[in-house]
Order: C-alpha cells, then structure tokens, then sequence
C-alpha cells in the first residue's frame, strides 16, 4: 500500500492511497475556501443513558451544487474544485467538510442535560475514481485496499486519545438516503464507543469469559458446520445469511479467525475477505440485475489500548428490500421497542442469494 | 369506560369501547373463515444478544384487498366481511391476523441458536369509525377514551404470566410504512423486556436509586423551567421538545407525576393528558397544512407484578421529516452505531411548533 498526506486550503486532512507508488506534486483541492467555524455538540439522553450529537450547521449548508456536480469526481476544471485531485490513486480519504463530530469543535452550550464537546473526527472514503461503478465492481486487489485503507485509518484515528471506537460504514442507495452516486463510504470515529457496539462488547466479553473464544468464532463454526445459509467459505473468509438476520437479505461477512479489527488482519486473510465481501456484493447486484441498496457496517475493537479478545472483526449488511418491490420499514416495534419482526425465513433469502451466480476475479 | 369481548368466528378475540353503554347482541366478523393455524418463532441473536421473531406466513398473505376495501371499516356488507361490526362503539381492539407474536403458537425449529416459542400478542386498535379521521382530530373525550382503552389492554395483556412488556404505539403515515390510514395503532405485548425498554429501564432505575425519584419526573421539572422547548403544560402533564431529541420534531408527552402505566392515571391525569396529546398531533398537522406523520410509542413499567417507582409513562413521538421536503433517513452512524447525529437544534424546531396555534376543544 502507498499513500500520501495532504492538507485541504481550508484545513482539512486528507490521504491518498494505491497500490502502486504515487508520484509527488499531488495537491488536495477543496470546495471551500474558508476553514471551517462552527461545528457540533454533544447532549446527554438521559433515559436512553446515550449521547446525541447536533451539528446544526449541516442543515445551512452554503453549498448547493447543480445535479450534474460531482464533488467526488478527480478536479479538473480549476473554476469548479472537487474535494479529489487528478493522479494516479486508488482511494482517497478526507475529512468531511460538515462533520457531526470534530472538526472545528466549539465549547458545548449550558444546558439543562450534561453536555460535551462532539470531539470525533468523520473522514469520507472515495472507493475509486470511476463515478458509475460500484464497490462490486472493483479489481479484487482494490477491494483489498480499501480493507487495508480501513486498517490504517483506524490505526491512525484510534491512535488519538479521544478516539474510543472507529466504525467505517457505507450507505448505499438512494432508498437508504444516499444523493451522491459516486461510490463511497464513511468512517465515524466517536469519543465513546457508541450504544450498538457498546452492547456487542458487552455480549461478546460475557461469552469470551465463559467460553474463551470469541462469540463470532462460535457462531462461524456452528453456520459453517449447518451450511444451509452459506454465501461463501473460503480459507480465512465467510459470509453468510446469518440465522437471526433482522433484515430479509442480511449478510454477515467476517474473517475465520477471531481478528480484533482491520489492523490485525495478515495479508492472506484480508485477500480472502475481499473476496468473501465482494461476492456478496456482486450476488446483490445479481439478484434482481439493478444496484441492490444497503447499509454496510464494520465492527471492531474498540480503540481503547486495551486487548480485546472477545472482539472478532466483521460487516454486517442490511439491505432494505424484503422483495423485489417491497421495503423493509422499521416501525414501531423495531425503532421503539428493539424488538425486530422479520417476514421472511433466513433460510428462503439465503436460498435466493445463493442461486445467483457470480464470478469473482 | 363500557366495553364488550368478543370472539371472531376464526377465534380471535375483540374488545369494543365506548364512552356511552354499548347495546346487546353485537357481533365480532372477520374477513378469514378458518382460524390460526401457522405461527412465528423467535431466535436469539448472539451478537447483539437480543430475541428476533419470524412470522413466515406474514410474507405470503392470501389476503389481497382491493384498493378501495378498508377492513377496518364497520361491515355493512356480509358478503364482503370486515374486521369491525356496525355499532355505537368508540375503540375497537382486536387480535392481529398476523401476529408476529402469539396467535397459534407452534414448537419453535431446532436451530443453531436457542429458539423460542413467539408466545406474545399482537393487537390492533381502530381508533374511530371515520375512515377519514385521524387522533389529532378526535373529541378531547374520545380521545381519553383511548388511554383508558390502553390501560385495560396492559391490565388484560398484562395479568398473562408469559406477558413481560405491554407497548401500544401508532405508526403514522406512508413515510413510516402505513398502507391502511383509516386511523389506528397497534399493541405488542412482549415474551421478554425488549432491547429498548429494558435499557430505559436500567437507566431510570440507576437515576432512582441514586436520586429518589423518577429520571423523566426531575427532567420535566427542567424542561419546564428552562420554558424554551415547551408544546403544553396542563396542571398534570405537559408536552414538549425534549433537549436532547433524536429526531427534528420529536415530542415527547407524559403526565407530570411519575405514574408507572396507563392504569396508574387518575381521571384528571388522563384527562389532561389527552389535551397534551391532541395538542401535539393537532400542532403537527397544522405545521404544513398536511398530516403529518409520525411514530409514537408509549413506554410504561414492565407488567412482571414488581413495583417499578423508576418507570414513568410517557409518549415519545419521531416524525421522520427534517423540513417540509425532507426525510431523515436512520443510516450508518444510527442504525450500526445507535449514535444519533441530528442537524436541527431541539429549539429551533421547538419554536416553529409553538408558532402554530391551535384550538383544542
């Protein structure tokens, strides 16, 4: 992997990555001219017992490009600056210009809950340069970059000692909210490790206590050893129809060995993941030949310096169709209660995916 | 409160309210002639550690209603039977066709994770007659009317050993997943706590412990002092803007005194805070002169028969709108994180709902 540091005229961090060597004189362009002043906030839920953070300054965003506008796409035209320069890289990444955490980070109001300043950090990861293609799309050894990309950036996001948790996602869609076809994905770095992983940790340490190994392992093995929702086994890499998946096309995709998170991953396992991730991708794509909507999330260790052996790296993916035609909503008993009431049987959408046939190369 | 059980010719049970006595001899229809006979199952997730429900029969409904069919209209026709009779009744609850939790009950699979029976309850709750009619526009007694109706179905629900948590909620609008708007809501009477409540639980009961009283009583005492976020305040429940809210118009409702459930309100108690409520849902309607939709769900104490002096009946309301033309969609950092990321301030939205006024009568 290579990759170069730069810095935005408005401040903002960003850093190429390739798999082959960049050459020098690449410059980061920006948008925005002015660096950014005013930012977010965090207030305390006090009975949920959770944070919330306001960043009432992406509402007003100044910015209002034309459709044809496409702040991904490499800058070419000085009159109309990107967020991405021409050259030879693969993945770029940079800071976003309307954080809901960090940036320029003002004192918190005094208010009537406890409150915090919104000290993260949210970096945007441009997968390519191609606007039209799409994270299945990609070469196998770009996939493996950007697993590599994810590796770093929580490395060098986790080495801040606010950073608690670093969770690189990508929505996908416009069903799941997405304007900017452009393939990418984001990475929040919190000051807390937030709610969702906060309970997976909590599980996952009860397990590994009582069990010693990791609660992933156990349930790879038990999915592996039942076979009837597999996607794809290989030497170090699966991915399966998980067999309490909470949305109809739900895909866990996780390396064999229990891996705390991207840093740890050996060459050969990371390879095997891109494989096992990009043809769940491609078998979503398959299913009903149109670009199959999702959200994509990693989980790992937290950032904390502490050994993690309960946690074991993985993505979930939860696409929002139930049918071709049909989405998923998530009403009153999933968003209010937590309590998820599927429709269709693991078993039925494995089934489904599993008849796609995809070549992976 | 008058009321009258029922049963369906297919076995389900129905319960009709009124506020005047209901006349002898009405009867229960159904659209369906054969009773229940394929159920749901829960599973445990090991990761989040948490129950998810199947119900497989859900997906394949035999039942296709024409457009202009409304089930939960009063039959007129017996040749095209409906789920409510004609009568002088107010509310109407009645067991779900398909339920997610309850109705016939089969032995859950054998499975790699530990499996359940779904042995709950799901109902539905036609909340008026009128087809066209909505909560907001309901009289300030019909509408009291209803909170007295959810307090039998959590007494009802409640008093079954295997039932552990009662939650009515309403989900509002085709931007929530609603394809009936003749206006209603649903009840979950849960197996288990669920994931939410049983967080909100811990949390209240921590802030009890520590403080004496009840964490929503010492937050509306806050609310009402700082005065900026107020919707309504009656001389027993109030309405508003929470500060530290999670979506742009969240709203939430409660009685000022720390009741544990609906059937702790005393008549006054239930009387104004069927004046908060209306308050709300009329302001909501009112803001763009369209319905406007909404989640609700209404948390209460555990129905396990131990005191809960921690719990405090209170709505909470999530519109899914940003601005007049804009959805906020739940996507990586809510959904994967559970870390809400909010681009309106609590008070600017506050202030455009106490800009519009509203006759409640």
């Amino acid at each position: 992997m290579h990759s170069v540091e730069l810095t935005k005229p408005d401040g903002r961090r960003m850093t190429l990555y390739a798999r082959s060597p960049l050459p020098p004189g690449l410059e980061a362009p920006s948008p925005f001219p002015d660096p950014l002043s005013n930012g977010a906030h965090l207030r305390w839920h006090p009975l949920r017992g959770e944070w919330v953070t306001y960043a009432a300054h992406r509402q007003g965003r100044t910015f209002l490009p034309p459709p044809e506008y496409n702040p991904l796409a490499p800058m070419t035209d000085p009159a109309n600056p990107t967020e991405v320069p021409v050259g030879p890289w693969d993945v770029a990444v940079f800071e976003n210009r309307f954080p809901s955490l960090g940036g320029f980070v003002p004192p918190p109001p005094d208010l009537i809950v406890p409150t915090a300043p919104a000290d993260g950090r949210c970096e945007v990861v441009v997968f390519a340069q191609d606007r039209e293609g799409s994270l299945a799309g990609l070469p196998l050894d770009h996939v493996a970059l950007l697993l590599q990309v994810w590796g770093d950036r929580t490395a060098r996001l986790g080495a801040e000692d606010k950073i608690q948790y670093v969770l690189p996602f990508e929505n996908r869609g416009a069903e799941v909210g997405v304007t900017l076809h452009h393939p990418h994905g984001q990475i929040y770095a919190y000051p807390v490790v937030p709610p969702v992983p906060a309970r997976m940790q909590q599980v996952a340490g009860q397990f590994h206590a009582r069990e010693g190994r990791s609660a992933l392992s156990a349930h790879i093995e038990a999915e592996r050893r039942d076979g009837v929702r597999m996607l794809y086994e290989g030497p170090h890499a699966v991915a399966f129809v998980p067999v309490c998946a909470r949305y109809p096309y739900e895909v866990w995709v996780a390396p064999i060995r229990a891996v705390e998170g991207f840093t740890h991953l050996r060459d050969e396992e990371r390879s095997d993941l891109a494989r096992a991730l990009k043809t769940v991708l491609m078998k979503f794509d398959a299913l009903w030949d149109r670009p199959f909507p999702y959200l994509m999330a990693w989980y790992q260790a937290p950032t904390d310096r502490q050994p993690h052996p309960e946690s074991h790296l993985h993505a979930q993916l939860w696409p929002p169709y139930r049918t071709r035609d049909r989405l998923k909503y998530l009403a009153g008993t999933e968003l209010a209660a937590g309590f998820f009431a599927m429709d269709a049987l693991p078993e039925e959408k494995a089934a489904e995916l599993q008849q796609v046939e995809v070549t992976v190369s």
